[in-house]
């Protein structure tokens, strides 16, 4: 990484003893532009880590790109500029977009892609012991979250262990970087998402269209993103913690045959 | 309101104890159109409230409003389009924009914007102690937050009391709103923000931007938000709590000289 992810600074205190100078870490947000073919299709403000992943999921949220295996190359150049080469038609037109409510980034999703059919989804289930790990390692590796508070992580668990995890400013664009990692054969879609954010219809959409059966947020969920799992018999849970699963849809999803021994 | 902003949905709690079923409020999330004098200029995901203010603060934050007494009539259409027309010139181009990071509705500013320079902002300073009772009227008034723990709250304080205050599943929704009521002449520019979501480059920018010289936020700012505030002389403070404001730029607009008395 050339590009510092966080920045020390100074602040002021104040409280009614008077000021106190302190220090705080600071989450750096930077615009990047994202390119598919040569064609610079928009930008978006991001936290610069996992940077070939967004540029993926990036043009995945917006339509240009469908499934793994169409992406050819993708060059990161730190001046702020994310060049993705891909099998796409030639003629590839921008769709009608809406710019989607929430905590995000990216934060755009196609009316076209609102109305339209879901594939089914992968098959997958979870133990409810296993949902608990996932959640613990996830909280675990967002140390940028902890010291800036101003971070989103989103993590992908399959085949018995965190595949992915990933930060940034928008909860939207930590999710785009971990279907960027599938669209890039570096995790698969089989699995459960967990997100430290809020889940809006865009997301759940997104993870519905690449096929991921299982969906969990830190906290809560809003009406569309709750249609929208329904209509992809999508497995939505809110409010995960280890040992406590709040199941808004296909509850069957998760395996109670193996629960935690008590502490 | 036509439509319900809130339904109570089914859920299941799943523990180590077994299943539970349960019900939980949830926020509605809508697709919205925003047309300016009969051309649509795009389209967001909302929390169908202060849409008119909504309508207002969207074509500002990209850029088609500069300033208050533009606007002169908005009309909301429960179908989901709202109408604004105001006095701007007819040959209104779109601009590039970057998506913005972070918890966002609009979540788009023009790189134009982002670039170019800020005009003075509004004289206004404020009591520390009114600082704290601010914090606590706008927590108080976030009803639909504390049901569904999926929106953000978003108020102004000015000549001792709060004007506004406004809800939305996007933070950024909720500044808009805010900055819709100043555009329609419903608030004054010349007092503080307080908003329960993280501060970003383009909800410091749409600030500084109609001159607000004060804003705050419950939890972090971005290295570009605060960026911003340091280039437009903007007081930012973080993790802002009655009794406790930690000032991260020109804390000279918080007058100490009037401190509580402890409880």
């Amino acid at each position: 990484m050339n590009n510092p992810v966080v920045l020390q600074q100074q602040t002021h205190i104040l409280t009614e003893k008077g000021y106190e100078e302190s220090r705080e870490w600071v989450a750096v947000e930077q615009p990047y532009r994202v390119a598919l073919n040569d064609r610079e299709i928009g930008a978006s403000m991001v936290l610069a880590t996992g940077l070939e992943e967004f540029g993926a999921g990036f043009l995945f949220g917006q339509g240009y790109i469908d499934h793994p295996g169409q992406v050819r190359e993708v060059l990161v150049c730190p001046e702020g500029r994310i060049e993705v080469h891909a099998d796409v038609e030639e003629d590839f037109a921008p769709r009608e977009v809406i710019i989607t409510s929430g905590c995000g980034g990216t934060g755009k999703i196609s009316r076209e892609m609102l109305e339209g059919k879901i594939d089914p989804l992968q098959e997958y289930s979870l133990r409810f012991a296993e949902a608990g790990e996932f959640i613990r390692q996830a909280l675990l590796a967002s140390d940028l979250g902890q010291k800036t508070h101003c971070v989103h992580g989103c993590g992908l668990w399959a085949e018995g262990r965190m595949q992915v995890f990933f930060e940034d400013i928008g909860r939207h664009n930590a999710v785009d970087k971990v279907i960027g990692a599938i669209l890039l054969g570096r995790a698969p879609a089989n699995g459960a998402v967990y997100t430290t954010g809020r889940l809006t219809s865009d997301m759940v959409l997104k993870c519905a269209r690449i096929g991921i059966p299982i969906v969990m947020s830190r906290t809560s969920a809003s009406s569309l993103a709750l249609a929208i799992a329904r209509q992809a018999g999508l497995t939505l849970i809110c409010y995960a913690r280890p040992g406590r699963l709040n199941i808004y849809n296909a509850p069957e999803r998760v395996r109670w045959d193996n629960p935690p021994v008590a502490a």
